[in-house]
């Protein structure tokens, strides 16, 4: 079976933002005010073939935590798509 | 009212990606195989006061056009939640 896969990685709470600051003190002087609480994040989109969604889920896991994010300092959401039963509908 | 805004931005189609490139060459060497289609974007969160919602979608807006994302090879889409309708409920 064939997954969309969308994992959306950030910083955990209290991990220093340089990004986020950076675009945050910025905002003023280009004009905007009012913006706070800056994060900035990556997301990682892929396709990937498993036995079925919990294998799926399994194999995305482990990508995440050895390849894609780092554990320490960033969390990740994983959400997985089934493409097959969409497109079956 | 206060809004928190999700920005989340990924490369139109066409334009190459290199860093999901390497992560889709990299894999089967680390042990996982049929992924494929890899993309990399980015996530910008933060909260924004405005009047009303459309008043905090045009300014999310320009931000982004002009600040946030590089409209000639990124897409944007915008995702914005009433804080003060959630906290109200």
């Amino acid at each position: 079976m064939i997954f969309s896969v969308l994992v959306d990685v950030r910083l955990r709470k209290g991990i220093a933002d340089p990004a986020g600051s950076t675009i945050e003190r910025s905002l003023p002087a280009l004009g905007f005010s009012n913006v706070r609480n800056v994060g900035v994040g990556k997301t990682i989109r892929f396709v990937i073939e498993a036995e079925n969604e919990k294998e799926a889920h399994e194999k995305v896991e482990s990508i995440c935590s050895t390849f894609l994010t780092n554990p320490v300092i960033e969390e990740a959401e994983i959400t997985i798509e089934n493409l097959e039963k969409v497109e079956g509908n």
